[in-house]
């Protein structure tokens, strides 16, 4: 039987551990927080400020990733594996902190080729390698079987004694910021959705459904963020407006966004709209998936490397609550929801 | 619309978490580890001991449970709840650890009713209560969509300054011992996959079902080995002698059993072998899920409350490795495996 025809349910579960452990160990990589990884009943990582920063995701077939798209690209073990790591990473990120370890649970249907899973497991390490999480590694993980296929990762990570960054600390007169990009997985989804196959699209278009396959959330920014002095900061994993609504609500605050910023948001998607004819404001505005962080700092703080200033924290108006302005005017909350339609 | 034929798909994912956020509190619970709970893009929760213990495990629908069992049972999101819970904190006792901590990732087909998810934190949280998991809270979670049911934890614990208990410590000359039940989960599948529906079994035979639905690990029984001098501990999740061998292979060793020991395990579960014609011993050497501890102890030891002696640790034979006998004799290898039939 030729290697790619052997399937998971050919293989007893620790046959395939044997097979997944080796490829999620990281060379050269700094894994001292980890004190005990995969083998026991659990793994035991250092927690050296007494906190430890947790998160949880989930990646399932059809729903966050479709194994064929329509435009023919064919997600492979890969992305997905990427893809689960650089969004729980992102959670991560988004409270300041450095990722220390990674816990995987791989649910994965009978029929699954044990070299999808294998490339599953490359991409999840090569995440954590080439997004910079370098004092992460994989502890450990749990395997199962199931009707689709589906990812959850745990992360946890260490505020190296710092203070978090919560979504509620933003103040009026802040400056609003943005690190990594938005709109890109938006334009990439339209593209993978599209008749339009990968072969006919320019080095310039071919970026944006990478990004949504290998999201590329800034890892340095976030404790950089903290550092500096950040006063609010969250991922924005559902669209700029609706994670800006959230950090309004939570801050009792007005987001007020510059045009022009959004503008140039917009004019790096321009090789994406014009083949689809869309206006790539719509992806700026609501498109999720890039994991980028939206964060606030007080005026006159030099943003840190990478953040880019895309407007400003207003108090609320007397009659108006706390919402996300367009150069003071109200913009329609637009993004990503798991049940309503 | 009554409100049983309300389906999460109706819902949207905020809407649905401000139902789900107020039933997963603990009041009167000690919560004090929880230093952010859920509602950022992360939970901070402390460690005092520099450290932290972290397990994960995922309960798929069809697989680790069935909606309508044969006998008629309809397994209620209560039980999915309770048992997510039970087995990633039996994961945490068997380091010998006390859980800080719980995360949570749903995923729900869309006509899930909400009433049924709505049960799921209840069970969720009467686990974490009835099992004496006092130090733990729900601090976060996730909520996507599926084409069925998956609920993924993970749990962090503390070791509260003292070593882990590792599956590789056991010495020639050791007490093995068991906390918690064996078989009793195995025998309540068995009964399930039946076709004696549940009104014509008696108290004592109806105890087993609930066993496989409920479990109940011996949450005390953890930190108490390791408190006593455990050498080896491990969560008995696939069966005795499954995971006897893990527990021999890792160090090394011969775990021997006593048979009086078994015959003393397999006569409580008389009333359902009786009923369906069964020898009680399979399912005490190869049940699994009812998250019963595995421990070994330097010989003289007391052992802790909720322990039991059933064999002893010998020195493998020279032309014999690590391995599971019974006075003496090889034992079958027999449990479940998630992926090989």
């Amino acid at each position: 039987m030729p290697d790619s025809a052997l399937t998971v349910s050919r293989l007893s579960e620790p046959e395939l551990l044997a097979r997944i452990f080796p490829r999620l160990e990281l060379p050269g990589h700094h894994a001292e927080a980890t004190l005990l990884g995969p083998g026991d009943d659990a793994a035991i990582i250092a927690a050296p400020d007494g906190r430890t920063v947790i998160s949880i995701d989930t990646q399932v077939q059809d729903q966050d990733f479709r194994l064929e798209w329509p435009n023919g690209y064919r997600t492979t073990g890969f992305d997905v594996g990427w893809k689960a790591a650089a969004q729980n990473l992102s959670d991560i990120n988004a409270m300041g902190a450095a990722a220390t370890s990674l816990v995987v649970s791989l649910t994965l249907p009978p029929d699954t080729p044990v070299a999808w899973v294998e490339d599953l497991a490359d991409g999840l390490v090569a995440a954590v390698r080439e997004l910079g999480a370098e004092r992460c590694s994989v502890a450990g993980g749990d395997l199962g079987r199931g009707r689709e296929i589906s990812v959850t990762a745990a992360v946890i990570g260490t505020l190296d004694g710092g203070r978090p960054v919560l979504r509620s600390g933003a103040q009026p007169g802040d400056t609003v910021a943005l690190a990594g990009t938005a709109g890109h997985a938006a334009a990439g989804l339209a593209l993978l959705e599209s008749d339009i196959p990968a072969s006919k699209l320019s080095p310039a278009q071919q970026v944006f459904p990478s990004r949504q396959s290998r999201p590329r959330p800034p890892l340095a920014a976030g404790p950089a963020a903290r550092q500096a002095g950040a006063t609010a900061m969250m991922d924005i994993s559902d669209g700029l407006l609706r994670e800006g609504l959230r950090l309004a609500t939570a801050g009792g605050v007005v987001v007020d966004l510059e045009p022009g910023a959004l503008d140039a948001l917009a004019a790096v998607l321009a090789p994406a709209a014009e083949i689809l004819g869309t206006d790539a404001r719509e992806w700026v505005l609501g498109g999720g998936e890039d994991h980028g962080l939206l964060a606030t700092f007080p005026a006159g703080v030099q943003l840190p490397e990478g953040f880019a200033a895309i407007g400003s924290i207003q108090a609320p108006g007397r009659t108006d609550g706390p919402g996300v302005t367009i150069a003071g005017r109200p913009a329609g909350t637009r993004g990503w929801d798991h049940f309503a339609h």
